[in-house]
């Protein structure tokens, strides 16, 4: 099956495929922010097989602790709730009573079970969840089709703006779909940063693929971006397969499992690339390609210190072609290089061709580094893999906001 | 040997130790500084043992290619010729070449051999030497034993302050000194950042004592500063040991052995707490003590992390004690960690205690962290293991500095 056969949705949200529900309110728990969404619960009207991926932070808060044990216990569950504004992370013993509670009231309310129920928070380490205002603010959730896009706005938390995406593809002559929700925007990177992504999708999925194809995708997308260099101890990204377009379930072997993965890592990059453009402060979407490298774990680290580093944050705030930062990032991430290989382009403009400095017209590539999406591209000549990362600028905004601001 | 015996020399510099004379010219390199001295020599009335340690950067400068060769070859030198304003990195071919010519030049002004100089540059990365400029240069140097704060000043790029130190001590019954000039503003970070040190001592110091020494010091001193998490292609730190104070050689086992290691550390972290109080639009500097740690690279590791956090310097320039950040950053360092046993203090305020957090007066700490130094610290409760790292806080001015300037 081929990847154009997979199509993208206009309004794609979490509620696209059938049968999952959501709706949100606000309880009281995000003061800082004009987004007055901070409770939201989706709902899969059949049993999910769910899977899950964890961030990588050694503190890891309550909710995603529930949440592990859970999927340590068995792969499914019908339902999720989701805070911003207050993280559940660093409060001893409460944090796992609260979390269970959550997923407690969320049970209640759809006559579900509490081991039905996924848990998840944002926002501020370090204090403990006003629960009596999540017990109150529950009970006013109402449930809907169209209720996704709040789900979206409740998760936020220095999000400017939701992030939401959709795909449909056809799996075993059913037409099926896949959509998901993010939240993100700083303390973001690699490996699971302060991020949170949701996603569903109504293909029937045997567990242990469900999961692989999972892995493959958030390491493909999520775990590409970086804002700041901060990982948090919250991240998480969950999917819920509730089988209802009919299909025979899909496994590793089966004949559209590739178009499957395809299509998952196409609504992964999406929601991933929307947090990159949206860190805090910033204004451009960074995308580094690393090329040629003697391997893929390499291309990958390579094309994330770039995409993470300070200098050429700030370079690409000012448009400014300094591609010697992007060399000396290259050569501290560690990976093989040998410069008389090497080759850069910044917006395919070549600013070093086989180690050599390339006499470029500068106006012309300050000019090009205007848009708001920005390519960085370096050549290893070593080998034959790629990698792509996706960072942000760094502006004086993204400094205000976060000496202002307590997460 | 005792500790209190080190003596810290008042205007103490690179030309303290005895026989050793520095100077420096403005060439025309450095043309974006009001600083206009950017071309330096320093010489030794005899021949010095010398030791090196170079960026771990895969990206190496041509003078620390040559460098690295003539310490391979034989340890020792008597003179160092550095430059500012360009740092002979990634310009192919003609960067070795010009490193060996300003061992020439300098080597023909001191009556000595290309073989006995040592070379540093620092600055633009990707431009080649402006030899001519170099040449004319040399010839205006007028060497001085007051002139150690010349060479300081010569060497600064992006620095807002020459950043020079001294001791003196007793070995083998002689007083000897020790001295050194740092540069370092910007791509600042952990195993040799964008920084030069140059150190002298007028001790008799075997050669495998004096590697040995070094690397212990740079490794407890410059290897923990951190500004930006850039490393760069071009730092290095140099000793020269001339004997002129006419002890026996010191060796490992030398009854005052442990009192040089020591007196050499002192002047190592003045120099490299000057450079992360330096950093490029910083107000702050800032002092990680991580304690009870299982190892003591795991000390180092989450102390280095936790001071070069984007967040928590952020939340410094701000006065903000958001030990959350502190967490974030600790855990995603990769060392172990028990929450249960974990507790953290920003200037002794207790934030967090066995995995708690404590309701602090918030305002008590805030102001607090207006002084121009901010200590936190953070005991992991697993072991007897301590490291310390140094960093700044992160502002508006660091974001416009380096949007705007190209390095």
């Amino acid at each position: 099956m081929q990847t154009q056969q997979i199509q993208v949705l206009q309004s794609g949200t979490i509620t696209s495929p059938k049968g999952f529900l959501a709706g949100a309110t606000y309880a009281g728990l995000k003061t800082f922010h004009e987004e007055k969404l901070d409770l939201g619960v989706l709902y899969s009207e059949s049993p999910c097989v769910v899977a899950g991926m964890f961030t990588t932070n050694r503190i890891i808060a309550a909710p995603l602790v529930l949440n592990k044990e859970h999927l340590q216990k068995r792969p499914s569950a019908q339902a999720l709730i989701a805070n911003s504004g207050c993280a559940n992370a660093c409060v001893g013993p409460q944090g796992l009573a609260d979390a269970k509670e959550m997923a407690s009231l969320a049970a209640k309310k759809l006559s579900l079970k509490p081991e039905d129920v996924m848990v998840a928070s944002t926002g501020i380490i370090g204090v403990e969840l006003p629960m009596a205002l999540i017990r109150r603010g529950v009970q006013r959730i109402e449930m809907s089709k169209d209720n996704g896009h709040l789900l979206a706005r409740a998760i936020m938390t220095t999000d400017r703006r939701p992030k939401e995406a959709g795909v449909s593809l056809e799996v075993d002559g059913k037409v099926v779909a896949i959509g998901g929700v993010s939240k993100g925007a700083g303390m973001i990177h690699p490996n699971m940063a302060t991020m949170l992504g949701f996603l569903t999708t109504d293909a029937a999925v045997e567990p242990a693929f469900l999961h692989q194809a999972l892995k493959e995708a958030v390491d493909d997308s999520y775990n590409m971006i970086t804002v700041d260099g901060d990982t948090s101890t919250n991240d998480m990204a969950l999917i819920f397969a509730n089988g209802q377009a009919g299909n025979r379930p899909l496994t590793a072997t089966s004949k559209d499992a590739e178009a499957f993965r395809k299509a998952l890592l196409t609504v992964c990059i999406r929601l991933a690339k929307e947090i990159a453009r949206d860190g805090e402060g910033s204004d451009k979407i960074i995308q580094v390609t690393v090329e040629g490298a003697a391997s893929g774990e390499e291309a990958r680290q390579a094309a994330r210190t770039i995409a993470g580093s300070t200098l050429v944050k700030t370079a690409v705030h000012g448009n400014d072609p300094n591609w010697g930062r992007v060399v000396a990032a290259l050569g501290r991430s560690g990976v093989r290089v040998e410069d008389t290989k090497l080759s850069l382009y910044i917006n395919e403009i070549c600013t070093m061709d086989g180690g050599m400095p390339i006499a470029f017209y500068k106006d012309a590539a300050v000019q090009s580094m205007k848009e708001p999406e920005i390519f960085i591209r370096v050549s290893l000549g070593l080998g034959v893999h790629k990698a792509v990362a996706w960072g942000c600028d760094m502006t004086e905004e993204y400094v205000r906001f976060n000496s202002e601001y307590t997460t």
